[in-house]
C-alpha cells in the first residue's frame, strides 16, 4: 500500500488518489489494448474517445453554454498571458487589467508588449489585502476585453463576485478555482486555467472561449496560439498533451463521482471555513487578507515568530503535512487546499497548528 | 500481467515497457515521499533534482557540447515553427530552409508569416522520393540560418548526412530521429524534437541550443517563446510540463542502461535492414524511397492490391501489431520503429507480411 501525505502544495498540486490509482492500473494496457494511453495516436477512436468525453465532463460540470468551445492548450497561463492580447486585442486598441498580484501583474506586463493597457483598478492601495470595488473602477469606454484574476494563488486574494461589464468581453484566470465552485459561464468572454491545480497534471491549458471570440488573431500570432485555428482542429492541429489531457479527464470523472461542482464548492467551503476560524481564533496566527477577499483554495499565514517557521515546517513534514511554506515573496506558510486536498488534511492541519502553538505560543 | 502490444505508431509512439513499469511503480508515492511525482512543485529539491537528471542523462547520451543549452519547452515542433524565426529571423533578414515532406513544408508555412524564406533545395522534383544533394541547393550568402527536418515522419525520407552550411547556424527538426543514432551536435545551432517519438509522452518539447543564438527575439516574442528566457530560468520561467519531463528522464536512463546511443543505432539499423530486405524480397510490397534517403524510424510500404489494405490491417491487429495504417496523405502502410519498438516487434511483422503475402499474394 502506498502512504499518501497529505499534499498542500500551491501547484502542480495534489490529484485524488482514486485518479492516480485508475492511471496506475491503465499504464501498461489501456482497457485491454496492449498499450498506455500515452502511446495511443492522437488521431485514434480510441483517443478520440477519451478526448472527447474529458470535454464533455467539463461543459457537463460547468454547464458550459453551447455556443462556448473548450479548447485543451499547452503553455501554462503565462503564455496565455500574450496569447489573449495575440488574439483579442486590436493594435490600435485597448483592454483594461484588473490588477491584485503577482499573477495579475504578469498578465498586465506581458500584455502591455502588445498594446495599450488600462490598469483599470488595483489592490496595491490596500497592500493587495483586499480587493477594490467595482465602484472604483476606471474602465475604458471602448475596452477590448476586461481582464482579472479570479484567485491570486500567491497572495490568497479571491474575488467572491463576478465584474459586470456589460458588453465588453470578460476575461478571467481562473488557473487556482476553477471547478472549486460555481460559476456562470455565460458571464465570461474567456476562461483560461493552467491545468496543474485543480485539473490535472501541468502542461496542460484548459480555456472556454465564446465563438463570437474567435477569428480575430493578429497577423503576428503564431498558428499555434491562434485561438481559432486551436478551435476549428478539435485542439488537434498538432500533437496536444495526450496524456495530460487523459488524467484531466479522470479528474472530470471523478468530479461527477463526488456530486460535481456544487458539492465541492460545500467541502470547500467547510474546508476553508476550519482553517481561517483556527487562524482568527489564535493570536499566534494571522491571515491579513479583508475577509470577504480570503481564498478559498490558498490560505497563507505567518506565525507571531517568524523564527519559529522552520520548526513549524520540520514538524509539519514529520506529520506527513507537505508543501506548507508560503511563496517567497510573502513568507510565512501557505495552505494550498485545492478540490483534491481533503477535509481530513485540513483536520489534520488544524490539529497540528494547535499542537504547535501549545508547544511554542 | 499486462499484455503489451507491437506498437507501430508514429506518435504518440511506443514507450518502452520497463519505463512505463517503473513510472507505474512511482505514481502514488515516489521514492517513499506520499505522492506521485506529477504533485510536486516545480520548485521543491526533490522535482529539481528529477529534472537536472534528466538534462544530464541527455547530455550525456548525446554528448552536448557545454555552450548548448537544453530546453524543456511545451506546444510540439509545430509551435517551433513559429518560435524559430521569432528568436533567430531578423525582420530584414533572410532563412533557407529545405523542403522534403510534410513536416518541412509546414515550418516553412510558418517561417514566411515572420520574414523572408528560401526555399533553398525541394525533394518536390523527385517526387520525394530523394532528397537533392547538397550541390543542387541554392543557399542565400547571408542567412540567418538553415533549417531541415532531418527525418520526415510521413513520407519515410531521411538524411543520412548533416549538411555543411559553414558559419551559418544550422536548424533540424529531429523530432523523429532524435537519439536514434549518433550525431555531433557541434554541427548544430539549434536543435528541437517533440518527445512523443523517441522521447517520452507528448505535450513536451527538447531544444538544443547553441548560447550565441539566445537573446535575438522579436519584440514581438511571446514571454513563453523566448528561448533566452527559458535559458535563463533553467525552463522554469513557469511551470514546466512537469510530469513529461520525469518520464522523459526515466527514458534517458532506460537508453543509458541499454548501451546509450550507439547501441540504440545498431539494433534500429537491424531493425530497418531486416524490414526494407522484407519489402525489397517481395513484388508484393514496396517502399519508393532512394535507397540513401530512406528513413530507420519510418517505413512506409504498400501493398501490391491496395484492395488487401484493410485485410492486412484486420490481420496485424488481431496478432497484435498496431497502428501500421500510413498516413492519410500517403495511403498503404507505415511502420514507425523507433528506439522503444524492438527487433521482436519487427521480426513479428516481417513474419506477418510473409504469411499474408502467401495467402493473398
Amino acid at each position: 500500500m502506498s502512504k499518501r501525505a497529505h499534499n498542500f502544495c500551491a501547484g502542480p498540486a495534489a490529484l485524488p488518489t482514486a485518479v492516480l490509482e485508475r492511471a496506475q492500473a491503465e499504464m501498461l494496457d489501456w482497457q485491454g489494448k496492449g498499450l498506455s494511453v500515452m502511446e495511443m495516436s492522437h488521431r485514434s477512436d480510441e483517443y478520440v474517445a477519451i478526448a472527447e468525453k474529458a470535454e464533455q465532463d467539463l461543459r457537463d460540470l460547468l454547464s458550459i453554454p453551447s455556443d462556448y468551445k473548450v479548447l485543451f492548450l499547452q503553455g501554462g497561463a503565462s503564455q496565455q498571458f500574450a496569447e489573449i492580447p495575440l488574439n483579442l486585442l486590436p493594435e490600435d486598441g485597448v483592454a483594461d487589467y484588473i490588477e491584485t498580484g503577482i499573477w495579475s501583474k504578469k498578465a498586465i506586463e506581458e500584455a502591455q508588449r502588445y498594446g495599450r493597457i488600462n490598469v483599470a483598478a488595483s489592490a496595491k492601495g490596500y497592500d493587495y489585502f483586499a480587493i477594490p470595488g467595482q465602484n472604483e473602477w476606471q474602465l475604458s469606454k471602448d475596452a477590448a476585453y476586461v481582464h482579472y484574476a479570479s484567485n491570486e494563488t500567491i497572495g490568497g486574494l479571491q474575488f467572491d463576485w463576478i465584474p459586470e461589464v456589460g458588453d465588453t468581453p470578460l476575461v478571467v484566470d481562473m488557473s487556482s478555482d476553477i471547478l472549486s465552485r460555481e460559476i456562470d459561464v455565460s458571464k465570461f468572454g474567456l476562461i483560461y486555467a493552467g491545468a496543474q491545480k485543480n485539473i490535472g497534471p501541468s502542461g496542460l491549458v484548459v480555456a472556454i472561449i465564446r465563438e463570437d471570440l474567435l477569428g480575430r488573431a493578429r497577423s503576428v500570432c503564431p498558428t499555434m496560439l491562434n485561438y481559432k485555428i486551436a478551435a476549428d482542429n478539435g485542439s488537434m492541429y498538432n500533437t496536444p498533451a495526450t496524456y495530460s489531457w487523459y488524467l484531466s479527464g479522470l479528474v472530470f470523472e471523478w468530479l461527477k463521482e463526488q456530486g460535481g461542482v456544487a458539492a465541492m464548492e460545500q467541502r470547500n467551503k467547510a474546508k476553508k471555513d476550519l482553517l481561517y476560524k483556527a487562524i482568527d481564533a489564535s493570536d499566534f496566527y494571522t491571515n491579513p487578507i479583508a475577509h470577504n477577499a480570503r481564498s478559498w483554495m490558498n490560505v497563507p499565514f505567518r506565525l507571531a515568530d517568524e523564527k519559529l517557521d522552520k520548526a513549524f515546517l520540520a514538524g509539519a513534514d514529520a506529520r506527513g503535512l507537505l508543501n506548507l511554506k508560503g511563496h517567497r515573496s510573502v513568507g510565512g506558510m501557505r495552505a494550498s487546499i485545492y478540490n483534491a486536498t481533503g477535509l481530513d488534511a485540513v483536520e489534520a492541519l488544524v490539529a497540528y497548528m494547535a499542537e504547535f502553538e501549545k508547544e511554542h505560543g
